[in-house]
């Protein structure tokens, strides 16, 4: 399935897939677990979808950390009675995804699941050595950004929940040519992946730093068909979510993708928003997935 | 979990692991998929067995590039009604054999799952670059040899599936070093690890470079509680097995572990078994796991 390219030597067919980092590089590294019933369900999404998600999860992580993405491995479960049609459809997806960031299938591993679909999924990548983008800088009066809009994908799971779809195929693009701007022009100082909602991954980067957070209703910006509650709280909009000192100016966009100001980082440790001039304790509670 | 070392700048805790390579080396990735009920079971192994196997393939796969593991991922899926006392003991062997080869837990992911346990290990590694041992190198007149014994995995199973034990726990060590006192040496032209079966991991060998075999089936290191069949055919003893120009002279032991000559390649694309003077094709039949 992988041709070797300049950075994958050796790809799937022997014992291990052999890459090649561009010089004064480190790696990167991130494996994401999909389930059916948590993550996905056949019923709601195309199999399109599902296999372009699964993907997209590890490499808004590598984008995450201002890396570029070199391969991707799966190690995928399937119960006996998934029909061809569907797994040609979740390699379309997976792979139109890879091949769109330039990232190669180097390996992976099939295997019969008893119970529903599952996809564990790693990407490779790397980053210049001692540059990767941490969670664990922002410093009080840091402004907090944010890409593109926010609560989409928990809209999408309010209308299926709610019977008002039947299914929603919603396709998060991963912010790598952001997080490489970001990198590039030295301008993050914590960087994370928008994946279990706004509110629980604010509260990564406060714990990683030590510090607190004031954030501005007004400023989050929601997706049209979203909520201000769900664009808090929802996850995987796969958006980066970002720091950067109060003397750096930033432009509107980046890499084509609209940022926003959403709020600061301050001393403390609590996370609050101020919505209708009131300052409310903004608790961290995103994204549970499909969780029963 | 992870303490960052010299390798890992970034362990558990943020999007991406942050790992760096050796100056002049490339990276090297496995998968393997390990699922209850087709690797393993648990009622014949114990959970510190079961962890010490899952990780012990991604091991093996890297000892057959020749190369030395840095990172190891983890995505365990886990029935509820598993109990943390099995967990436990499952960490206790993944960990103690990732420390007994310098290797660090450096990410992954939990989740449920609604059949029985199943594991995905990535192992990252490095090997300088270009030197990787490949599979494809074996010319006619190499020397096929094979490290330590053969067709105990296969025995135990055969004792486990007849009744006649209950239990069996067998820890197969990584062959790290052998591979690296390969490579470094420049000895082999082809390397795999046995995981499959001889006679299915030589194929393979005889596939990549375009090669037939023919093994001396008096030489063959059997294990002494196995037998000449099971030693060909029964797989997951994770030895080396390799390839040599005839003019390369091979101690008898490499970092300790016996090293057997066991046939030659030859020209052609079949592989033969000389048993008792008679010529037998050798057909590529080898471990099937535990599939119903």
């Amino acid at each position: 399935m992988a041709r070797p390219g300049k950075s994958v030597s050796v790809g799937i067919g022997d014992d291990c897939a052999v890459l090649r980092l561009p010089r004064g590089h480190e790696a990167l590294v991130t494996t994401d677990f999909s389930l059916e019933g948590i993550h996905f369900r056949r019923d709601w999404q195309s199999a399109e979808c599902i296999g372009h998600r699964c993907l997209a999860r590890g490499l808004s992580d590598i984008a995450a950390m201002g890396g570029r993405p070199i391969a991707a491995f799966l190690s995928l479960g399937l119960p006996s009675a998934v029909q061809q049609r569907w797994v040609d459809g979740f390699f379309r997806g997976f792979l139109g995804l890879a091949s769109k960031l330039n990232v190669q299938l180097a390996g992976g591993d099939t295997a019969e699941s008893r119970s529903g679909v599952l996809a564990d999924v790693m990407v490779l990548g790397s980053v210049p050595r001692g540059r990767a983008l941490l969670r664990s800088g922002a410093r009080p009066g840091d402004q907090i950004y944010v890409t593109g809009e926010l609560g989409r994908s928990a809209a999408s799971l309010r209308d299926l929940m709610s019977g008002k779809v039947r299914k929603s195929d919603i396709y998060p693009e991963p912010r790598i040519a952001v997080g490489e701007w970001l990198r590039k022009n030295r301008v993050a100082s914590a960087a994370i992946d928008q994946s279990d909602g706004l509110s629980t991954d604010l509260s990564h980067i406060c714990k990683a730093g030590g510090v607190g957070a004031v954030i501005e209703a007004s400023a989050v910006p929601v997706h049209p068909e979203s909520s201000l509650e769900l664009a808090l709280h929802g996850g995987e909009d796969y958006e980066l979510l970002f720091t950067a000192p109060g003397s750096k100016r930033l432009p509107g966009k980046i890499a084509g993708i609209r940022i926003t100001q959403i709020g600061e980082i301050v001393k403390g440790r609590s996370t609050h928003v101020v919505t209708d001039g009131r300052r409310l304790r903004l608790q961290a509670r995103g994204w549970q997935h499909f969780r029963r």
